[in-house]
């Protein structure tokens, strides 16, 4: 086991009826900014509850913040804070949400161009406005972590930064605010809490059991809940599971002390950038050829995925993890999400276009091993075609 | 699930060579209290190594504090905090000082007697000092959660209290600190986090599929490395993965959520107590009998945690049931830890003796069901004769 620290101080409040906690968690003089994306949180009525729970705080709101979060549109957001002296970031919904408030909350207090936040990864984040939230899309685990990913559409550059002081507050998990979430969006966060787990999990073992068990467990979870978790919107314990999974997936315990390998990530980043696809799938799309490209220096950990992730235990080493990759790409398939670029009609001059993008952004040492360069990034996508 | 709030600021420093962090995580201005148990913590250089870090902070000494700790001691600390106007508490130390430490917490400022914190489980705690810790014993979990449980010699009594403000600010977990532990207390630890996890597991499902898999990864991780953790002293990575499963095991992680039992420890208690049984070896007595006792209404848990971290499949319920009750019972016995009381030559006597005091003590409706009242208790002690 590696040396680690691990510090999480977001408070979660899980379960049915929680949104009404609002009102003992955000200070009674804060002036507060609600954000929210499109029109949904409005339409399935919680926007009305958290508006309720807030009481007679001062209370403007920001809507309209899309999925993979533009500086664009968060620059505006951060007027309005400054313009009106708001103190506390209120974020109402999933990922990009949350996301798109984590750089509200520091660019607002930031002395200088706040892209740099984004181009140095938050490093340069020395203050932050208090953030809360109330999640209504589990997958990308944003609502018990530091970090975030903004978009700049003008230059299609997607980067993550992170930083302690964008720890949520608080998080409000009510499983039954996803009842009325799309079937696609529930398997997204099914394999985007997949993937995570996968990026900490799928390197070289460092006799790190616990957090190997762990992971194992919420790859289980997940594969467990997935089918009533899309057939079955209103089943509550499905997605109780489902929501805090996605969270376990990345708040940094499962990561504490291991290897990371973030690789599909940065790979996928690109592919959401240049063709817009969603976060989730692009990581659908790397993975499965990612892990084939690196089974040398994944054996160990692939032929553990195998056995008990999958319960492979028979064939030669390299059958098991064929099979193994096989059922990965199997589930993601089955959940309705491609694992061939080809669905997206995409090709060859996407992979090349991809490639550009990893140059121009430094993307050129991915991996546990730092070893995934730009050929190695072309034989993995060339593998996803 | 059921719904719940989680929210554990701890801060985790973790691995070799990491006390010289505390510098940075104690407070410049700090006047410190060193809390510490017998001599080993001198003779390990701990002691030495956590002055040296200190540097020139204004620091005393109180060591002596025992296995379960008392109340008597603990006052004596209490008068010198507060003669000498200290303000942060350093605990070094395994449970028993790092319990001990906050009852001092928080008694050095109640405004009353402070066995009423004892008394009233913590409930009436107002303001606590500040408390770090640095670990040398895996095994109770108190250096990452808010609990603690102090012991009154004058009558006898052992009780719990806890409250939010008791969290340590940090604890620094070194595994090459317990390189030196005489084997007995490994085995103790390793039976104190496995009866911790137990207590949050084997109860009846709701239906909490992560919070089960990561109890079962903490036992089938126990399981694995109980061997060498007890052989081999200086195996850092066997040391690591047991210090960290011990505090994983008591975190408030893997009990968020589900019901809980801990009838277990209420009665192990009071035979530490009565009779200075071990806290880990008094919870090997009552174990195995209260599984069989209460087998009916722990049945679903109980073929649950057979097949999954015992890996038994065959055989009729009951048979199955029995023998997960007799793979715990090896596995105590294994690593030399007595699941009789007439190890200890105690009979039926004792049986009473412990009656009368949990009857002293207000614990007449015990477990996940409230249903282990006198009668039940008395069965479950002498299922354990």
């Amino acid at each position: 086991m590696k040396n680690f620290e691990f510090h999480n101080p977001t408070r979660i409040v899980f379960g049915a009826e929680t949104v009404g906690r609002l009102d003992q968690l955000i200070p009674a003089q804060a002036r507060v900014l609600i954000l929210y994306g499109g029109a949904s949180a409005e339409k399935t009525g919680t926007l009305a509850e958290v508006r309720q729970a807030l009481g007679q705080r001062s209370v403007q709101e920001f809507g309209g913040i899309e999925p993979n979060p533009s500086y664009e549109t968060l620059m505006r957001a951060v007027q309005l804070v400054r313009a009106e002296q708001l103190d506390f970031l209120l974020a109402v919904g999933g990922g990009s949400v949350i996301d798109g408030t984590k750089f509200v909350a520091a660019a607002a207090l930031y002395d200088g161009e706040p892209w740099e936040i984004a181009e140095q990864g938050g490093a340069n984040i020395r203050q932050a406005l208090p953030i809360g939230t109330v999640l209504t899309l589990p997958a990308t685990g944003s609502e018990m972590n530091s970090g975030a990913v903004v978009t700049r559409k003008a230059t299609q550059a997607k980067l993550p930064f992170r930083n302690a002081l964008l720890y949520p507050r608080f998080s409000v998990l009510d499983p039954s605010k996803t009842f009325t979430l799309p079937a696609k969006q529930i398997a997204n966060g099914l394999v985007d809490a997949y993937v995570h787990t996968i990026e900490q999990y799928l390197t070289y073992p460092v006799q790190a059991h616990v957090q190997d068990r762990f992971a194992e467990g919420l790859l289980q979870t997940l594969i467990e809940i997935a089918p009533p978790a899309v057939a079955t919107p209103d089943d509550y314990a499905t997605r109780a599971n489902l929501m805090w999974t996605a969270t376990l997936a990345l708040n940094g315990l499962i990561g504490a002390g291991v290897p990371q390998d973030w690789a599909t990530h940065m790979i996928g980043h690109e592919l959401t950038a240049l063709y817009d696809i969603d976060h989730a799938r692009t990581l659908a799309l790397v993975l499965p050829a990612l892990l084939d490209v690196q089974r040398d220096s994944k054996r160990a950990k692939l032929l553990q995925y195998a056995a008990r992730v999958w319960d492979i235990r028979s064939g030669s080493e390299d059958e098991r993890i064929t099979a193994a990759i096989a059922s990965t790409r199997h589930f993601f398939e089955g959940l309705g999400i491609p694992t061939r670029l080809s669905a997206y009609g995409l090709g060859p001059d996407a992979v090349e276009a991809v490639l550009r993008q990893l140059q121009a952004h430094g993307m050129t040492a991915l991996g546990e091993h730092r070893d995934i360069d730009l050929a190695r990034s072309r034989r993995i996508l060339q593998a996803a075609l």
